[in-house]
Formats: structure tokens, C-alpha cells, sequence
């Protein structure tokens, strides 16, 4: 499935949620990372980052979809990581 | 169409895209918006969204999901904005 993830943390705890991220999903921009990841991963992903969270004041969310090409992808301005297009 | 805004910018420009995406989207979490819209309401928010932003620094990525019930969504930690699950 094609996830797309967003965090809002608080700045001490950013740096570990970015390389735990970054093992699973490409990072696109500030907190935010796609990609195609199975759902085992994914609850392994979900599993370390509740280790790194403090699920009282931060808030990660994802979005799941289960086929890729149900997202349509279109970028503003800067591109902070070439990725190509989703379809 | 069911969207999901995720923005990078300059601090100084943030407080004014903040202002103009919540005229369009729900406010999910810190520079994440998600909500129906129509595609002529997504080109007017996007028009506006360039007059706001620096294209070579600011960064802005859509995600479209032609029917709502494509995306599923799941929160960990705090929901900032108290919305319902998509499904």
C-alpha cells in the first residue's frame, strides 16, 4: 500500500522520528514522507515510533491508500526531494 | 476530491498561508490540511498560494484522492484537530 506520513513533534525528539522514518518511507519535505511500504513494515514503523513519542503532546498521522495510483501528487514551488510523480 | 496540503515555507510567509488554507481545508496539524474540495476551489486556493509563497525556497505538495473512501487514516499521539476517521 502507498502511505503518506506526517509528524508534528516536539524538537527535541524530531531527529530520531526523521532516521526512524527515513528507514521505511522517502522523506519529501519538513515532516512529511511518502511511499510504498507493506503493512507488516508498517506496524514495525508505527511500533518504534511510539517508542520515540510522547503520544500526549505529539502527533504523527498516516494516510493509507491502497492502491498507488489513488494519489495524485502535484508539487509547488521547490521539490525538497526528487521524487518522481505518484501515477 | 478528497486532498490532503502539506506546505514547507519561510516562517515569515507561514502565518499568511496558514490563513488562506483554513478558508479551504481543515487544519490537521502543524502545516498539514486535509478536506473535500472541488477542482475549481483547488485551483483558486493554489492561485493564491503562489502569491503567497517564494517558489525557490517554499515548497507546497497536494495529494488528490478522486473518492474519499481511497485514503484511510490513521492518528498516533494527540489529534491536534479533533476530525473524524475518514472512512
Amino acid at each position: 500500500m502507498y502511505v503518506i506520513l506526517v509528524y508534528d513533534m516536539d524538537k527535541r525528539r524530531v531527529g530520531k522520528m526523521l532516521k526512524l522514518c527515513r528507514q521505511y518511507l522517502n522523506w519529501i519535505q519538513n515532516s512529511v514522507f511518502e511511499g510504498e511500504i507493506t503493512e507488516v513494515k508498517l506496524k514495525e514503523l508505527l511500533a518504534y515510533a511510539k517508542l520515540i513519542m510522547d503520544e500526549k503532546t505529539d502527533s504523527l498521522i498516516i494516510f493509507k491508500s491502497r492502491q498507488e495510483g489513488w494519489l495524485e501528487k502535484e508539487v509547488i514551488g521547490k521539490e525538497k526531494n526528487e521524487l518522481d510523480n505518484l501515477i
